[in-house]
């Protein structure tokens, strides 16, 4: 990725898309006027109409022009769809692929679904091999097979790798812009070389040291180079002993080691040990924001990442599996109840109560589940501590029907003054909360076991058992103990 | 914060854990024998004890000697407390203060409370101002004034400074790590000038550039003193167009700007344009590691991350608020119910349908202010939008409402064979899901305008009104027109 030093970075960039949302305004209002005209359209009509357009637009494509790609990507997501392709057009089409790459997923589609073969080709044609496969999976087929075509026979192979890595790869997060040389020059060399470029790689917090096979030998920081004698050798200087990433390892592994070890950019090795590419800390950045993005989105039930420009049909399908995998729960649950109907007929206060069963239950069941998620994520759930924390959640889940069912329990009894009513009501909760603890240790270790991600998916189950539980152990002792 | 390069960095955290639960678990063996003897202890036999002992815990000690700070905070947090003591004892005392820092909160307490005021003193002075400041809410009263008085003036000054700022400022960020330069020197004086250094401080990617009363001037990438000729000023090459932080601003907004133009370091300057510190990516990517794991944390009404090994009675405590206010909540939708208990007694399918109305109104106005929520965050909802926002939602909680709400009316019919209670079904779910969208969409928005983070207990409330609202919206159509 380019550094833009030409484009002004920003404090407040709202404030910049304000600007932009007032002067499309103004646009929209010369627009309005013009087409309102029921004059015959003359020349001299015709020219003003041009000339106010042209102002205006003029206007905002020099604002444009000045911001920096991400602040442009920015205002493109928070704009709606007609006046989003309106700036769009705007944007001096060098600017195209960088932006693209910067632009949400959801937005970025509805960007190449306005732009021609050619622009497209272009656009991608402007960035690094690694950008290029960031942006494949959504640019046409053929559009693909243009820019292969145009590239020279190194870069090709490189975009058929970074092609070839999962999203949650190493390799789906690697460049290829490293900076190496050989631990036997010395710094004097090494600057000498350095100066050859106009500006280094971004990022380049050090250079790689390879032997004469590309055989990844250490790293040598930037900063050592400046501090050091010219005259001292690379390999006097080196480390050899830092982190080292393989494209085929999970990317949430290097975002844990750049976190954990305070990383700028950590070398990429093949299986022979060969410098193969680099991660970032930029790249682990956007890896680390978005996989938080996605979790929080999973967990209310959004397949994905909204445009909130998107049609209402387009949202509604988003939300939809989600929806119907819970009215499926939800029946299930209307038919435990059902078979009570006989004892709800005979009591009805029971059908009052059931919801509080069912509902805390369900809410400290999911208190435990994400407890659970968090420490397999952390990797500090092992065989020797496992039996210890089932234990432990068990034991709280008691603690809480004790506390919370004997509350309601009481609620109960004042409500309805029966003794029996409020222990069953107490008894219940208990039993609830306390299957409500198992299925929350159970279904993420159980997915972790099947190597699925455990956090997905597991709220749904989680829910359904609670509910449906709560109802039939609690209109259950009902029927044995009250009827 | 020094880095650690005597200390190994490791692909595999979690082997060296194991390689420590199995050092722990040899002692303990040992232990258990030596402590089952039935024979009086004879010095032989004390002897023995020792030499076992100190094998394995010289051997953990060892091992421990060559892990990098923060993989033993990430054993310490995995260690149930026994051990994680143990462990703690055999860490050198000099390392303390950085795995003091890099451990969670609430493991921190745990060491913390296990070391004498000296030891604590000890720890704090080996740390950075900004450590120190980071450090301070864990630390004991008398800890903080004796480190304080320890401290050089300026330090002084600096850990004032940094303690003054709430945990969400960019002041709290900030550290005083930085290396400036004037403009009118040369680059062969700045490299001079740096040679003097063993080393710069973490992260420097850039010096700042000030001017003799310490106003900011301008960032001199260190790449650029690398690759420009030694005669060059830094004027010439110095960067103005930066970002400036101020410490005032909120951490969110440096975060995004970090992210949205990839930097490594940037710096705080003060009201007065005076160079005030920096802050860098390491502990911008741990700000939103910590904020998106509280975020999860919060939704799941858990008040603050548990250290897993905690007593079950603080465990418990972490979960009660959440737990009692949902309670609260079902107790009042219960009520809601017990309105209608005649409508019940009459129609016992009633019960059994109510929670369908409820629940997914719930799941549906969850997934909205999650979206609303999310836009709110990224400042992509302005006045412009927010009334479109609004009537996109509706649109969609309408189109859900007679897809989804038709499915309900269906499975009430088939099982019941009453039309009426089917179009009362479907007509409950289109009126429920309409108002969790208004309430999904409201909430947000008013606790934004209160100034109150939209995100933190917007959904009690939301499922508050979605269950009480469901259960009064169908029970009420159902006495109106079915019974």
């Amino acid at each position: 990725m380019t550094e833009n030093h030409e484009h002004h970075y920003t404090d407040n960039v709202q404030e910049h898309l304000h600007q932009v949302q007032h002067l499309l305004d103004k646009q929209a209002l010369v627009e309005t006027v013009v087409h309102n005209q029921e004059l015959p359209r003359d020349e001299r009509h015709e020219l003003l109409d041009k000339m106010l357009h042209k102002r205006h637009l003029a206007e905002l494509s020099d604002k444009l022009e000045e911001l920096h790609s991400a602040d442009i990507a920015y205002i493109l997501e928070a704009l709606p769809i007609e006046h989003r392709l309106l700036v769009w057009n705007l944007v001096k089409a060098d600017r195209d692929g960088e932006i693209l790459i910067e632009v949400s997923d959801a937005v970025r589609e509805s960007l190449i679904a306005a732009m021609s073969r050619d622009e497209l080709r272009e656009a991608a044609e402007q960035l690094d091999t690694d950008e290029i496969a960031d942006l494949a999976p959504d640019l046409p087929q053929h559009v693909i097979r243009d820019v292969f075509k145009s590239l020279p026979i190194e870069e090709r192979e490189q975009l058929r790798a970074a092609m070839s890595y999962p999203d949650d790869s190493v390799g789906a997060l690697m460049d290829f812009n490293m900076v190496h040389v050989r631990e036997d020059v010395t710094l004097e060399t090494v600057s000498r070389y350095l100066r050859r470029f106009d500006e280094l790689p971004d990022h380049t917090d050090q250079v790689f040291v390879v032997d004469r096979d590309e055989h990844f030998k250490g790293v040598l920081p930037i900063n050592l180079i400046v501090v050091n004698e010219p005259d001292t050798e690379v390999g006097q200087l080196m480390i050899t002993d830092v982190v080292k990433l393989h494209p085929d390892e999970k990317a949430e592994h290097a975002a844990q080691a750049f976190e954990r070890y305070d990383l700028v950019s950590a070398p990429v090795v093949d299986e022979d040990g060969k410098l193969f590419g680099r991660v970032t800390v930029n790249v682990v950045l956007d890896y680390i924001r978005e996989e938080s993005d996605t979790e929080l989105l999973n967990q209310a039930g959004l397949l994905e990442e909204e445009d909130i420009f998107a049609s209402v049909w387009k949202s509604a399908q988003n939300r939809w599996v989600w929806l119907a995998l819970n009215l499926a729960t939800a029946f299930f649950a209307s038919r435990v109840i059902g078979e009570f109907e006989q004892t709800i007929a005979q009591m009805v206060a029971l059908a009052t109560l059931m919801p509080i069963v069912a509902g805390i239950a369900g809410n400290s069941a999911n208190q435990t589940t994400t407890i659970i998620i968090r420490s397999l994520a952390l990797g500090q759930i092992t065989q020797g501590n496992a039996r210890r924390l089932m234990l432990k959640e068990l034991a709280i889940s008691g603690l809480n029907g004790l506390v919370w069912g004997g509350f309601a329990g009481l609620f109960a009894y004042f409500l309805y003054h029966s003794i029996a009513l409020g222990v069953v009501m107490t008894a219940a909760m208990m039993l609830n909360l306390t299957l409500g603890a198992l299925v929350g240790i159970g279904i993420p270790l159980m997915m972790q076991r099947l190597g699925r991600d455990p956090a997905i998916g597991a709220s749904v189950l989680l829910t359904a058992i609670t509910d449906s539980g709560g109802f039939f152990i609690f209109l259950g002792l009902a029927t044995i103990f009250l009827i």
